[in-house]
């Protein structure tokens, strides 16, 4: 039995992947027909339900993974290899606060607010409308957008915020907002930024040096998937070869 | 002000780091002189105490990943760039459930357990007693080990457990154990191996092949880190080139 | 100047090359119109050629890299980033002989030919006529074919050559052909092997233990791009993952 | 038999290696004792020669691999890895001709002598005499020596060549002589640089992009080590992780 207001992932016969949060009142429009949702409350995960077309739907709850490979996006993402990373780096604790800009498409907004739990709290900075649009929008359908404090303001002027025990920018000249987030964050906190170029590395390592942040590392990350055939066990042809050079460091006020 | 309770990280002049639940009540003894816990509650994080002969330790709320880096090691530990991955794809949610064989030093544990959170239960079996201990007590140090149920038996007889949302094995002969892992899974559940040759990989995914698990995945994940100078920017000399293979799949009963 | 019998690639204007032997009284039909070859010898490098139609190709010295990138191929060919290593471990040397198996498309056998120069001798072995056909011709066409002697004799029975100073296997079960390998090479000499699958390297590493063969070493080469754009360096978005593994051993009788 | 004038390498029990031009009427001074390398005459290569101590010393063919191993050396060398694909890129070939700067301790002069073979000629820059003088010594002790010039002159103020076919630039401030090295080359001769540093390959960029040089390419060469152990296959626990990177380009005058 699968409870109204769970999260649930279903897979078409072609894999087309559709992420809601289960509400037994409501109907899902597919290409191959039609679904009462209620009809997946009298059944457990793994099993599939049909369309009135009588086509097969596999119901999955997702992992944090499954969601983020169906974020709906409009710019660069973060991916989950950085992601997974990041976390950790970062310390992100269920019941945790945690400062980020901007929000994107929201792909890291949902890591963060998934392990942040429901006692914890996301503050997502992004000046572009439409952004906070889209990300608010992608953890609304994951049932994630009430542990997320949007905030449009710029933060060139300081994020408004004090005492915050972790940080993340993904902006395109974060060398421009070092000091207002040396600011924002506690003494001691860990903060971290990703970007795409050597010489966007260079200036932020240099902004770094005047700042108060201290330890810096630089690091990327790359994952190398296999063909997953046992009696021709090989590296897959080609792979993602960058998605961006992380950088993390500590506030020592 | 830092409330007794709380999870702290102490820095040696030296970078020795000493991890520990503050209790006002207790010293710390260390080379350079003893360090009256009290004190701390008066700080902040991110401020230094001084130890009776005037070195000074410096205060740090630790993420993650400086508690991974400090777990006491009798085993080939499972490191941050493969945790943190782990933790997306099996989809750990704070509230959520898990279970991982074998325990080993307990790195990934103390993952599971601070991500599952307080409401949280994560599964640990490993039958080697002086694993339990010293996973137990890598756990106890950083405040997380009544998150985790250890339990010594012979998995080769079954977990004893069902309907578990995720489960991850790593022990040297994991194809023994896969039909046992199968209905200890909920159905549509992921699971996943870490496994440090090819050779085992080979055996692992012909056992799965054979097994209820599904759409099996291989990769491996490479950190590459970088020296953080802006004036002589390039990766550093050496890097860690191999951990483990990490194999991912679902339950489809 | 360039003289009759000198070896040439011209380009399109759209980019596609033409290599061959510069031969003053034939001429060069493209999709662009026709080239009499002639008037190549009255040039220099680096200069461009009209077609009957004023189209402009570029007359270039082409590298044995352009070479290798216009092979013809009907096989998976060896890359460039292998076979530079392959060159140094074998010791091939401007005068040198050389044995490989199969010849497949080529691409090792013109390198392979182009270092051990003009008094060197390269002997290949490869039974499919179709594949020493394609072979004879990419060699041909660039000038190589008189350094190479074909053999399409069943080297299970044996090469049929001694004392040759180095060899290179690129065949599906060079474990069959060991112990033949070691009898055809001086002691002492290097030989290689390249095989895509770890099973393969698993099992020719089982073959070369009960062998004459000794110092096995394996390993893969990876070439990771950068997009030369001084303004915005980093990494091109995709890489090859994988080619194959090189093995390299010694004969020590 | 083995004929005076021939390279040889001998190995030590301990695995120490004496490469040399074999000369009858010399001896080997070594810690285990002394060989009279007449001896070696008689010998085979594969064979072992003993001390006068009865110590036995492996006599090898040496590969130009082994000859870079063994380079003495007081500068960062070039490696195999990339001096291979180097060779390929530019175009080297048995009596062909290149420049080079600088000449540092010889690892990728030994390689372009060697396949240049005993008709090409390599041109060597280097203003430092101590690295001309090691060079020479390290060329000299494995018969290269006569196949290339060593220039000293101020490199600012031109080669002093033309119509070179090729050549590669390893010095620290490349960008310096860009419009030099275009004067000295073949119009549409290929060129190589190879940099430590991610500035500096931006920098060479920006020199490139207002110079006669087209086409850059920017490029890594990662060699990865595996255990060779068929029963557990995996790669080495570290490898190295940087040596430099390689830009090539063409002149188009």
């Amino acid at each position: 039995m699968i409870p109204s207001g769970e999260l649930i992932q279903l897979v078409s016969p072609k894999g087309k992947r559709y992420t809601m949060i289960l509400n037994a009142e409501e109907e899902l429009h597919t290409h191959d027909g039609l679904i009462p949702l209620a009809r997946i409350c009298d059944m457990d995960f793994g099993q599939a339900v049909a369309t009135h077309l009588g086509r097969e739907y596999l119901v999955l709850k997702p992992t944090l993974y499954d969601l983020l490979k169906n974020v709906q996006r409009k710019t660069q993402i973060i991916y989950p290899k950085d992601i997974g990373y990041i976390l950790l780096k970062l310390g992100i604790v269920p019941g945790g606060e945690v400062l980020e800009a901007g929000s994107g498409s929201g792909s890291l907004t949902m890591a963060l607010a998934w392990y942040s739990g429901p006692q914890g709290c996301v503050h997502s900075f992004e000046r572009r409308e439409e952004f906070v649009d889209l990300c608010a929008r992608n953890l609304e359908r994951v049932g994630l957008r009430d542990r997320v404090s949007f905030y449009s303001r710029d933060i060139g002027e300081g994020f408004g915020l004090s005492d915050i025990p972790a940080g993340f920018i993904d902006v395109r000249t974060p060398w421009d907002y070092v000091d207002q987030l040396g600011r924002a964050l506690q003494n001691g906190a860990p903060a971290g930024f990703l970007l795409p170029t050597m010489n966007q590395v260079e200036r932020l390592l240099r902004a770094l040096e005047d700042s108060c942040f201290t330890d810096p590392e630089v690091l990327e990350i790359l994952v190398r998937p296999y063909k997953p055939v046992a009696d021709r066990l090989r590296p897959e042809d080609r792979m993602v070869a960058h998605t961006g050079y992380l950088i993390f460091c500590r506030v020592m006020k």
